[in-house]
Order: C-alpha cells, then sequence, then structure tokens
C-alpha cells in the first residue's frame, strides 16, 4: 500500500475533480505493475496498473488506495476490467466516500468471487484526498488559508504594503501550492494594493506548471480593469464575485476582457456570502482553494469556519504595532472558544519556518 | 573539543557570574581526564581535569574551551596547574573574551615552551557563554525576550487574562529556561494580572532546581505585596525596581517583607530607563536575564535594542483581534528597519513549537 500511495502522489494538482489514486499488482510475491490516476477523463489507476502487468495481473492482488469505481463515468466501471483481468483478492485504502457509492465496488467483486480487504493505511490514503473528500461529501471546495507572516503575526510591515515578508524559498513554496490547488482567491484590498500575478512560476521544475482559476472577491467591482492578473498571458480564466447590484457597466469591462462575473447575495454591510461563493465555486469542480488573504478575507472565512487548512510561513523578524495582523474580524475570549488544530506540522523554508496545520479534526472529515 | 564542550555544558547554569568551561587530557590518543567548572568560586574545568588524569597528565595535550586564567581570582591561575601537572601542548576553544587578560593566558603558556593552539571550534565554545561574553565585555547581562504566543502573535486571549496559552511540555521547558538563568525580569502589569511565582519547578529532575532572582519594573510602586512571589517560601530574592519618587511608605513595606527596592531614574512618562536597570543588574553579577513579558516590556525591551536571544513558543491557535500582541510599543515601517535574527532554531514541544534565535549577529558579540 505504500508503493501504491507513492504512486498515487504522482497525480497530485492533476486529476481534479477527481481523487489521486494509486494501484500495484503483486503476484506470487512480485510486483507486476503500477499505476496512478493521472488526469480526469483518462483511465483510473486500476486500469493503469493492469496494463502495466498484463497477463501476470491473472491471479494477482491488487492494492488501491481508494475503492474501485462500479459505475461507468467518463470510463468504463473498474470493477469490471478487475473482473476481466483475473485479479484474485483486491485490498483498498478507503472507501469512496461519495454517499450514494460508498462500498458497492467493494461488494460487487466480492460477490463475484474475489476476497477484498478494506480500511488498510485508510489515514493516511484519506490524507491524500482531504479536498475530494470534502467536495464530493458536502459540495464545497477545501479551503487553505495560506499568508507569509512575521514572528508576531503580521502580514506587511505596514498597511498597504505589497511587497511579500517572506523569502525566496518561501515563494517558490507557494507557487508550488498554486501548482496543486484548482484555484486561488483573494480580497479586492489585496489584489489592488499587490496588483499580483497570481499564476504559478516553478523554478527549475521539469514538468509543465499550471495556473489555478484566480477569484477576487469584489462586492462592489472597484478592481481596476488593467490589473496583470486580467491583462496577463494565462491558461487559466479570472473570476470576479461581486454584490448582485455591482455597476453593469463596469461588470461589462470586465467580461469584454475575458473576465466572468460572478453575482452573489450580499449578507450585511455589502460583504459577500462566502457561503454562497464557495458553493458556486463547488458547483463549478473547484476541489481545492488556496485563499492568500488579506487579514478581512482571512478574518472573514476563520470567523465563519469556513477554512480548512492552514499555511502560515513564518519570515524572521518581529514586525510591531504597524504591521497588519493575520486575521481581521475575528476574535475569540478564551481557549474554549479557539478552534483544534490538527496533524500539526513544522518544515524550515531557508530562513522561513512553514507550519500547517488542519482545522477541523480530520476524524469529522 | 567535543568531549570538552559536552564537559562544559554540564555546568550550564550553575557558574554565572563564570563561564561554563570543560577540558579533557588526551595522552598518547588516549582520554586520561575530564573536568568542567562546577560553580563559580569552587575549581576550574583545567584543574578538575589534571586532577582526574593524575599523573598521566605528564606529556599530554589540554583541550579546553576557554583560555586558561594567566591570574589569581578566587583560585590559583590554571596557568601554574598546567605548567606543574607536565602537559605539553593545550589546544583552546576561545580566548578569554575580557579586554585586560584576553591572550594573557595563551601566550604566558607558550613562553613557558608549550604548543599553544587557539580558535579551535570557536563558534560553538563562544555559543555556550553568549551570557558570559556580553557581560564581561560590556557590564550588561544577557537579554532573553521569552514568550508563549499564538500562531498569530497573541500572547494571551484576551487583555488581563493570566492563564498560560502554551502546553505543558512549553511550561515545563520554560522552568529549563529558569534553571539556567540569573534572573527572571517582569512588568507589574503582568505581575498583577498573573500573580505568578515565578520559581523553578522541573518535573522528575534528579537535580536540584535553582530559583533565579525574580525582578519586577515597577515605577509607582503598585504591585500588591501579597503577591505569591514576595510571600513563597524561595532561595531567591524579589527585587523591585521603581522610579526615584515612588512612595517611601510602600517602598518600606516591600523592605520589612525581604523585597530589595532599586529606585532608578525614569526617562518618559515615569518609564524606568531600562539601560540603567540592566547597568545595576550587571553590576550585581547578574549575567543572564528572562524577560517574561508582558506585551509593554517586550515592547520597550525591543525598542530600545536590549534584547539579545528570542525564545517563542507557539500554541497551535489562531486568537484574533481581543489577543494581546506579543510586543506593544515597537514598530518598524520596512523590513530595512527590522532587526537581523541569526542562528533560528526551531523544535517541537508538543503541540507548540518553540523558535529560538538571537537578536543580534553573533559577530558583533
Amino acid at each position: 500500500m505504500g508503493l501504491a500511495l507513492q504512486e498515487a502522489r504522482k497525480g497530485l494538482g492533476r486529476t481534479s475533480p477527481n481523487p489521486v489514486v494509486g494501484a500495484v499488482l503483486v503476484n506470487q510475491g512480485e510486483v507486476v505493475g503500477c499505476g496512478y490516476h493521472q488526469k480526469a477523463g483518462g483511465p483510473h489507476a486500476e486500469v493503469h496498473a493492469i496494463m502495466d502487468a498484463g497477463p501476470r495481473a491473472r491471479g494477482a492482488t491488487l492494492y488501491v488506495t481508494l475503492e474501485p469505481c462500479n459505475h461507468a463515468g467518463r470510463t468504463p466501471p473498474c470493477t469490471e476490467a478487475i473482473l476481466c483481468s483475473g485479479i484474485r483478492a483486491v485490498v483498498i485504502g478507503m472507501l469512496d466516500p461519495n454517499p450514494g457509492v460508498t462500498g458497492g465496488g467493494a461488494a460487487y467483486l466480492e460477490s463475484q468471487g474475489l476476497r477484498v480487504f478494506s480500511g488498510i493505511s485508510e489515514q493516511a490514503c484519506r490524507a491524500l484526498n482531504y479536498p475530494f473528500i470534502k467536495h464530493s461529501t458536502t459540495g464545497l471546495p477545501w479551503i487553505i488559508m495560506k499568508a507569509g507572516l512575521s514572528l508576531d503575526g503580521k502580514i506587511t510591515f505596514r498597511p498597504g504594503q505589497g511587497s511579500p515578508i517572506t523569502g525566496p524559498e518561501s515563494q517558490q513554496f507557494v507557487h508550488e501550492l498554486r501548482n496543486q490547488v484548482d484555484a486561488i482567491l483573494i480580497g479586492v484590498e489585496t489584489a489592488i494594493i499587490d496588483n499580483p500575478r497570481l499564476t504559478t512560476r516553478l523554478q527549475g521544475s521539469e514538468t509543465p506548471s499550471r495556473d489555478p482559476l484566480r477569484v477576487v472577491l469584489d462586492s462592489t467591482l472597484r478592481l481596476p480593469t488593467d490589473q496583470q492578473m486580467i491583462t496577463q498571458n494565462s491558461a487559466a480564466e479570472t473570476w470576479i464575485f461581486c454584490s448582485e447590484n455591482a455597476p453593469e457597466d463596469k461588470a461589462r469591462g470586465f467580461e469584454a476582457r475575458g473576465v466572468r462575473i460572478c453575482r452573489t447575495p450580499a449578507v450585511s454591510d455589502g460583504r459577500l456570502d462566502l457561503t454562497a461563493v464557495l458553493t458556486s465555486l463547488g458547483k463549478n469542480n473547484i476541489v481545492s482553494v488556496l485563499v492568500e488573504g488579506g487579514s478581512r478575507i482571512h478574518g472573514a472565512f476563520y470567523r465563519q469556519q469556513l477554512v480548512d487548512e492552514l499555511i502560515l510561513l513564518y519570515a524572521p523578524y518581529i514586525v510591531g504595532d504597524i504591521g497588519v495582523p493575520l486575521v481581521d474580524g475575528y476574535s475569540i475570549g478564551s481557549r474554549e472558544e479557539a478552534r483544534i488544530l490538527t496533524e500539526i506540522s513544522v518544515d524550515r523554508l531557508g530562513n522561513d519556518i512553514a507550519v500547517r496545520a488542519l482545522v477541523r479534526d480530520p476524524a469529522t472529515l
């Protein structure tokens, strides 16, 4: 299953809205086939592994990180491919999370006389597909709140300042993140101050990078239409979420430049209904969103319990009073009100420190 | 020298105002003696190692982390002990930092026909004695700013709240720190809110713990006299620094309870002159001070460039707007104004993350 997990990881960032899946075939103690799901619409991992094994699939045991599908989608059901190949036993990491079909593939294979084991290395298999699991069970995308900040929790040295506080290694890491998510979301304030490109720019990578969808929350359409993210050359689109009564002429100006305008209900004092925004993104098969600030956006997402994962990149500075705080508009008064962080990991990125954590208890996923 | 450094570390927290020093004697490729400086007034590391080696010191090479002293203090000069023992060669980590005597011991030994090498593993030897080096070259103690804080840089969930934000492993680490410093310093605000004991309470340790001197900055003597730190049983004293015109009757009340009152010039709006406070502590052979907050004390120390080392213990929470910031009264507007942090280290302490860094470039020490 470790090998199957390794296979699965090769697909990270390339399979959305599908999960990443890895499969390994073992026959008489020998690995005879490997495969992973490479992109949505393409063959599933099981099929790649069976093709890799050829006739040696007969009598083999299949290790697969996610339950084989039992329904025809863009490809025929994997359960049929498994039966045809002569595989004798199937070891499954995690069952399909979709409420309608979970356990169906495993049950069908068992009914056809195969030995089936499930829940093997389940947590590791789940961890690979948190965004997919959330999206397929709730319809909402997985939300990663990402920020570069000082050791005293400030995201810039002073208000209105756009340059990143973190070092080059952190910047590169952010591009790796962008390369794996379906969308980046920022607030209009940050968009105006930073005039960012929000593209994926990997250095020294052999695999081609992919720009995620760019999403700006801008209730009144204040964003200038000559922003880099709009004028630049990028295969990805820019979507602006605005309120229902944002000026029509500005909307048409954006649309003329290829920007999609998404009108959304506002909840109070002009702020957009974030749940409506995320529901809309989820319906458009956006499975993961990297929220890149600023402070008020982070505060609003955190306050509304919409954040699934935190990625905080600390730069070695103390910024002090004038700096902009990580979250603005979120507050608790005691430990009991604090959200629990789990699966905390810490890494060094040059002089910076990367802290990664899940905000919800993964048991509730 | 690695072994000598190990020896030296055994003395950490027990030798002040002296440095920690380790010594190893090697004769014909064999370690024949080890020793370390155990406490101020006791024999130096070299003497322990020579006694440990006995007659096998003759012809041996001495590895010592700090230059042997060449002057009689509370003990006779080590250079004489080295000459008498028949040692042939001396390998020195770092020279004595005291401006008047640096290099004197090495030169004297060389003049007596011994082979002398210095500057071996010098940085590691210096790192053991940053407080001693600073104190002996400037007269001021080494200042460690320590705080427990949330991931967004808040030291409490709300103003006026005293309970620690960090977990039990961090608390234990703080007691280990206290066990190694000469003094703890806090502001009166924190003293009133927390009513802390400021003692060293090590769990499951075999070596007896030692309480550091307790220092409170309280310009107007607002502190209640029935605070735990004053009424408790502790071998260490409590000193309160107040302004020159703080009420005399309150001062007498404290003195009657065994507290030392140190009247100090105030610089502006009643704030004490921190440099005067530190000069006074340094004159009293306080070589290292752990500054434990609160926000305004941290801000004042950081603003006045008095901090030598940062120890930040992050608890896995986002606290938000109401929380008290790490520093209050310090601000910069750009990266160029930020102080440089070096020798950054990161460790996990249970669910917390410990970040340690030097604030000045160690080359300037």
